[in-house]
């Protein structure tokens, strides 16, 4: 007589030689499955288990594989990847003044934000992240084109005070953002964020509306902040005060804002946020390209800030590649605080899946691997050279590991990549529409 | 009647999208091939003339692919791959001694330097490196795994004050290193540099005498200096001088020296090397991970010294990777120098190719694509997302490539790398010798 119960119908059974699910911090299981039905995760555990209580309709055995949760790009501008290697080397009022404002100029409309989007999510899905933060214009776009992709998105409801091809003025921007959040409202992979562009772009009263909007329809607000000592001496010229300090002044300053690259921070500017809740999403690529200065991401992590991380746009980085942003991160973390034992690196894949999702309100959907959360699933194979030997598998993959090695790519249970395959991407076709832009861009730049 | 001269036969013939001779610096030739015969480059010409010109054994239609001088890894403890990810995120000292000396004291022997070297091999090649400057124990067996895999190499006549499975003391070390160069003074790939450790291992009277026969012998003088803050404290406290003050008072100081790390640079001691043609090996990666400090290499570069890159050991790093190094090489540097237009991208890869030649002795043979050196040659496919679109292919090998991209790798000729498959080296025995280490390794840990 069997004794045992009948095995559970369900979708799909990843096998894997080690699962980090990120929850419990630091946590490693070995020989472990994920069961995933109707694109949540079910169940984690014993791969010798999982076969008896489970019968799933599709099964994977990845056993040269580490499973992450899927990686959060907190802050890009994914339609720039369009701009990608333009203008590079160069000191940065030429970069943005020559090359990259009169290239958004003449090129920027709905097409290149579809195109310059997919081109990103091509290489976003390929290096392992299942969610982005984007700032640009046309939200209404890169929500459609995610959605198409099968991608988890938040677009940013871009604010300026002056016109460009996507609105005239500050209220415009704020009446059109607020119109894309509610057409996306019912969305399952779409979410939304205020982005106002920085502090020196946007003046006091359209920052007080976005704070009050912002609590009533229950978005973050995304905002470059502090992150070069000009914007500082501009803001103290202007204003009489430091960018975070007129945040603060506005209302700002609370749970619900990502302050981005904040390389510029004083004690005092610690406190604060640590006492207010902000999320500090870091860039170190991009700060580090543009010359910006140094995020001191130890010290935020000490007085208990949630520290996020992001690639920023391939115009300033010069990739989305979230897996590199993780292993500089972690490097250039210890060296920025003096102390070798700082960032490390299941802290650092902390910052890059659920700190992530914290800051842009959506943890109870995804960042970690966790039954009754969306399956956001990446498989890296640690069998090559490159991650030979394997002692610990959060080392491998934060400091040796390239995203070359991302295999398999689950958002909410569907495939996106599947042994290095887009899936829902044509990517033929979408280089060849990204070959078309830069015959065009180069005639002109 | 044809009037064409009869085509001269060679051995191959490399039609690319790109060259990048990188000299004269920064030229990029565009439909260009490389003719090659018995190991050397015969000639650089636009394909259409080469089809004319030579009838090739072997030719190579490589039409997405940009085509860059081998890259020469500067600083390297090759075997110390067997040691990846050993023991990370720990403070310096208790890395050192409670894990990485223990572990070689426990497990270093020929075997090891022989495997650990071929793994590392097998890693460089397969990211565009074509020679690498090594410093480790038993550099008998790294100059023959080198030969046998086709690969150049620098081997390092190590030298330590105290007894360790290589040698029992200084002189013992010295008189072994001096064995092992006229042992291979006339391979073709395989040439040695002195390597006493560090100024704090190594004593006055032996770094004297590797001064005077480094001289009589002609070889380079490999040695880590101003690594760190307590290095330099400690020298003063001992010695009364820094530590390249010390070295300057020896008579090491000259255009034989390869000064490895210099996170800690006055500018007195930045005239003195720049006085003297010091060459400094810039290893970032290292230098950040165990927190160190920053090398101040834009400002070495304006003052006319030669720069050169190294990934240091795959303990430190964690990984071997060349195309990686020069990235966070130009990134780091700028924010350094805080300025968005130093170590601009040809700047680093010269870093990574003729610097790295000319700093070893080596710049005859190898570092750039010229006529009458030998084939190093680094085939980089940039036709997939990650590098699409491509604005200035130089841009997008630093900024945007990853090692996975590198193609097709020649050294002397001869191909190491084809379409991604290792030619010399059996990467199955490789990595299973590699996995019985880890097993070994991990129940003593």
């Amino acid at each position: 007589m069997d004794r045992r119960s009948p095995a559970v119908n369900i979708d799909t059974l990843i096998h894997a030689r080690w699962i980090i699910p990120v929850e419990p911090a630091g946590m490693i299981y070995e020989d472990y499955s994920i069961a995933i039905t109707d694109g949540d995760i079910l169940d984690l555990l014993p791969t010798a288990r999982s076969r008896e209580k489970y019968s799933a309709l599709d099964e994977y055995n990845l056993d040269c594989h580490a499973i992450i949760p899927g990686l959060i790009n907190s802050h890009t501008h994914a339609a720039m990847s369009l701009f990608r290697g333009l203008a590079d080397d160069l000191p940065l009022m030429d970069w943005l003044n020559y090359h990259i404002w009169p290239a958004e100029q003449r090129w920027v409309d709905a097409e290149f934000v579809r195109e310059g989007t997919q081109l990103a999510i091509a290489e976003m899905i390929r290096s392992g992240t299942t969610c982005f933060n984007d700032m640009y214009f046309f939200p209404d776009r890169v929500a459609e084109v995610s959605a198409e992709c099968g991608m988890r998105a938040v677009i940013g409801l871009i604010v300026f005070d002056f016109p460009t091809v996507w609105a005239k003025d500050a209220d415009d921007y704020i009446r059109k953002g607020v119109e894309v959040h509610d057409k996306f409202r019912y969305s399952p992979l779409v979410t939304a964020a205020f982005a106002p562009h920085a502090p020196y772009t946007v003046s006091d009263n359209p920052l007080q509306r976005i704070s009050v909007i912002a609590e009533e329809i229950n978005v973050p607000i995304h905002i470059h902040v502090n992150e070069t000592k000009d914007e500082v001496l501009q803001s103290l010229e202007q204003h009489g005060k430091r960018p975070l300090q007129r945040l603060h002044d506005l209302g700002l300053v609370n749970e619900r804002l990502l302050a981005v690259h904040m390389t510029q921070l004083q004690d005092d500017e610690i406190a604060l946020i640590a006492k207010y809740g902000v999320n500090v999403v870091h860039c170190p690529e991009s700060n580090l390209k543009l010359a910006s200065g140094f995020c001191p991401v130890h010290s935020l992590q000490e007085a208990g800030v949630n520290t996020t991380l992001g690639t920023d746009g391939a115009a300033s980085n010069n990739d989305l590649d979230m897996m590199c942003e993780m292993r500089t991160a972690a490097l250039l973390g210890k060296c920025v605080a003096g102390n070798s034992s700082a960032l490390a690196a299941h802290k650092v894949l902390e910052m890059a899946t659920l700190n992530g999702a914290k800051a842009l309100g959506i943890a109870e959907k995804t960042g970690s691997l966790k039954p009754g959360k969306a399956a956001d699933i990446v498989a890296i194979d640690l069998s090559v050279p490159e991650t030979t030997p394997v002692f610990h598998p959060i080392s491998q993959i934060i400091y040796s590991a390239g995203r070359n090695q991302v295999t398999d790519v689950w958002v909410a249970g569907k495939q996106l990549l599947k042994e290095r395959q887009l899936l829902t991407i044509n990517q033929e076709a979408i280089l060849s529409l990204a070959n078309d832009w830069q015959e065009k861009i180069k005639q002109f730049d």
